[in-house]
């Protein structure tokens, strides 16, 4: 008859792997048939049960309690294989190395003082002050522990970031730092890829689609699930990627994180629209206003965010493939932007892409009804696009297509404003429209560029040519009539918007707000130089750190005062300066 | 000096192309300077004024009027320009061909009787009632006049729809059926992509960058850019929607529009998501839910929109590289997905993209809190993920991607309900991880694929593999040993999770709606015959037909009864049946 042996231990502190080990090896006995190997919450009453293994002691057990059951096939199977627990638990570990295993954090930066990291895995309460110990040593912390409270985090966070060092965590499960992966990481080339990451599978996931895929990484920065949630604000997620922002070596960063804090989300993003490189964005299940803004790039999967990341890598972190922005040859208040459009749709792509760049620009025939309404639809305001083929222009006249008396007559009337820096104009090809419209529109564009010139200014006309080589008109004559007059031409009405977007963002320049004083930023040169780490909690973290060729020591930790929470707090107190 | 003269004619009726003629004459008379001929509305009196060419009695004018001012250097010249206006008017136009031109639409059907199109461009207040004629006829519209009520639209359009017949407008610019464009089209090659546009210029944009980057068109239909709207409900837009749909040379579908009503966009996208072939939509300015739901994908511009559907009518419209869904070998009663993930965020990631297929999946980590929570982490619900590094599960125990125990415990439990027909795992590698994952897995996976075999079912595994070659684990190695046990093995969570959405959901199929009796469909042999149109208004359009080597017959149009709507509307009665 098969018999159920349980034995239960209070208030013991054993190391997770340890209690693996245990269940593994008690499993192996003679006459064993199944055991269990829990601490005694309710979910893992539960698992036992599942396996008809919770015996009425077991179901009596506290959280703290470890609870070992084992089935045997008889009861001196059982029970000979729970007299071996004690045994099993202070065998010695078949760890190599480490001749020497320090008891303190203290004794371990003394012992590898080129340690920049800790990394900690011991349980949750013990976590905060293991954490607080690495950074009044003045390391960063990769602190993998679950089980940590939002004040601490904050605490945490808030000191780590008044001296430049970075809590990644808690509940973080992975980063690589200059190639070496700390807690769960796959190994992935180097690159010009920084990640910052409040997910750890997503930092995995996206990294190992960018190895796969060719690309590689700078560093890829964990944060902890709930950095970027409204009590954290982020603090770890905005130095990384300010971080990122002034590291030469990355000039594409990924933000990967389960939907932030709108709050948090919206500081990200401002400062990532400043980055000046591409910033993908995967904030999974979050709702972006657009697929793309500047230089963010918003993704829905890890799959995705890998993908792009890799593209954007091959060019250097160049997103736009046009033309360069020139600002020089503007006159002084020369600043605006004037559309003129014949084409109703393509005036509202304009305005829409526009968005990304300018903070408003006025049109007769604007996105959002009532807001940014040009007053009268024939004198520009600031930023104006004109879509001259609103019923407005046409009772008893051709469309705009047709008929370019009123754009040349608007044209040249823009020209003379000295505000205006650039004109942007579309000429749609094809049946229906103006046989030859450029044969119209180059010299009135001539005109109008020399009118500027001779009052001292440089005006720039930028047209989007919308036609085909098999279109009645000759498109590449037309393209060449627009050259010649002095236009730049393109056929893509998203490419030449962004591009006059980009330059006239630029001649209209946002105030400089200064460096951020919510933190220090992490030094770029320490995260740079061959990484050494302090390993507190599970050991194999700390032979993962080994067997990437990275410098590791692991500490003999048992929990401060044998537990006793008051005994530590006082023992806190007196290491504090 | 200057003189300015002007001329009012009230309440007679001009074609536009007229009036830029006599513009343009008048222009080129000896000492003109300067002329405008506009109908008498606010805005044009605005733009004389900005000429300096609104005189008194211009000011004076109604909208319904015709100004004409004429600056000549003196007044005798101004005045002899005047004098040639009638003159002008009634000379003789230089179109060449048609002999005959017939004064009515019943008389042009007549003598094109394959004409399958009327395209209307008679001012939008004769517009509707043209429109009706060509109904009565059975021709299809397009009808480019602008300024034609919403009531006209609506009731225009409800009777085409029972019909079958596709009313394009009004203020529809552009469309290309079969080859030929009506009214503003570029030329564009034939090929396997359809387009909807409730949108002139983007139709155009989208149409021409297709060509462009080497893809081609079946038909691209105009919709009127009011049609989408919440009064119109898309009648136009459904209709062409389900005639790509059911055509067999479109592979891919575009949809392209400015916003549409949250209604009308829901029931078109709806539609669209059972079209079995990849459909993209550019509702620019809309933010849609996701970059991608299932056969949708999402764009934001015309190029991208563009580049998209080439790239996807390469594949000849196959939406999915991956593997084939196969759902033949399942039992009946086999429906349900079990996904047992020990990586959160690829959990949470493949939470949402099954939001793209299946109504509801249970979890105990849910996208949204308290949505789909599974009662009991340990006991699934039909379709389920569980994140088995919860903290419910870890107390006391390493991380699952360290401890395979407990998913291998979950794995079998799953393999025996007959309800479940997939499980899909992550199996993640890297350092800390598992040093063998799939040396525990493999074997586990095996004996639930055979558990269920010998009940007579057929259990699909699908594992998603996260890591690269450069791993500890030899991530080839593991892949080998997870497909050697009978699992389907991908290293992208995205794609292996559509896979396993797009499987589940055929194993679930939503109840068959019947062919929707809200309109008559459209007749796809008819639209594929040699295009044939009647042309009513501006005469341009009929040439770019014939250019287009289209047949076309223009008709001599004037305003019934001479404009005068009383008898207008006794005329139209005598018509009507």
């Amino acid at each position: 008859m098969t018999a159920l042996k349980v034995e239960i231990r209070s208030g013991a502190y054993y190391d997770s792997t340890i209690l693996m080990q245990l269940q593994s090896s008690l499993g192996k006995m003679p006459g064993v048939l199944d055991t269990g190997v829990v601490m005694g919450t309710d979910a893992n009453k539960d698992i036992l049960a599942q396996s008809g293994l919770l015996v009425p002691e077991a179901q009596a057990a506290k959280p703290d309690d470890l609870i070992i059951v084992v089935k045997g096939e008889d009861e001196a199977a059982a029970e000979a294989a729970l007299a071996e627990v004690d045994n099993l638990l202070t065998r010695k570990r078949s760890t190599e190395g480490q001749a020497f295993r320090p008891k303190s954090l203290e004794t371990a930066a003394e012992m590898l003082p080129e340690a920049q990291w800790v990394l900690i895995s011991v349980p949750g309460r013990y976590a905060a002050g293991v954490t607080r110990e690495a950074l009044r040593l003045g390391k960063h912390a990769f602190l993998f522990s679950d089980n940590v409270s939002v004040e601490d985090e904050i605490s945490l966070k808030k000191e780590a970031a008044q001296k430049g060092l970075l809590v990644m965590g808690p509940d973080c499960g992975t980063a690589i730092v200059n190639g070496v992966g700390l807690g769960f990481a796959n190994r992935v080339r180097k690159g010009n890829i920084g990640m910052v990451a409040a997910s750890g599978t997503g930092l995995q996931q996206v990294s190992a689609r960018i190895h796969q895929l060719g690309g590689g990484l700078t560093h890829a920065f964990g944060t902890g699930g709930r950095d970027m949630k409204e009590e954290i604000g982020g603090i770890t997620a905005k130095m990384g990627l300010d971080f990122f922002v002034r590291d030469p070596d990355t000039e594409v960063i990924v933000l990967v994180s389960k939907p932030p804090a709108p709050t948090v989300a919206d500081e990200l993003l401002r400062a990532a629209r400043k980055a000046g490189k591409p910033v993908v964005v995967d904030f999974i299940g979050y709702t972006p206003p657009a697929s793309r803004i500047g230089n963010l790039h918003f993704v829905r999967t890890f799959d995705e965010a890998a993908a792009l990341a890799v593209e954007l890598a091959k060019n250097g972190g160049k997103t736009e493939a046009g033309i360069e922005v020139d600002t020089s040859k503007f006159a002084p208040g020369q600043k605006y932007l004037r559309g003129l459009f014949s084409g109703g749709t393509l005036a509202f792509e304009a305005l829409l892409i526009l968005e990304d760049y300018l903070p408003a620009v006025y049109s007769n025939a604007p996105i959002r009804k009532g807001h940014n309404v040009l007053q009268n639809s024939l004198v520009s305001q600031e930023n104006t696009i004109v879509d001259l083929g609103e019923d407005e222009f046409t009772v008893g006249r051709l469309h705009p297509m047709m008929d370019n008396t009123l754009r040349i007559q608007r044209l040249l009337q823009e020209a003379e404003d000295p505000e205006v820096a650039v004109i942007l104009l579309d000429v749609v090809l094809g049946y229906g429209s103006h046989p030859n419209p450029a044969s119209e529109l180059a010299p009135a564009i001539k005109e109008a560029i020399a009118k500027a010139q001779a009052a001292g200014r440089h005006l720039e006309v930028v047209a989007v040519v919308v036609g085909t080589d098999q279109d009645p008109q000759d498109m590449e004559e037309q393209i060449e009539l627009l050259q010649g007059a002095g236009a730049k031409v393109g056929t893509s009405n998203d490419r030449a918007v962004r591009y006059v977007g980009e330059l006239v963002a630029k001649l209209n320049p946002p105030k400089d707000e200064g460096p951020s004083t919510e933190f220090t930023p992490v030094d770029i040169d320490k995260i740079k130089q061959p990484l050494a780490g302090i390993n507190v909690g599970v050991e194999s973290f700390a032979e993962s750190l080994v067997a990437q060729e990275a410098k590791a020591i692991h500490v003999d930790w048992k929990p401060p005062a044998g537990g006793n929470e008051k005994l530590m707090s006082i023992l806190a107190k007196m290491k504090a300066k």
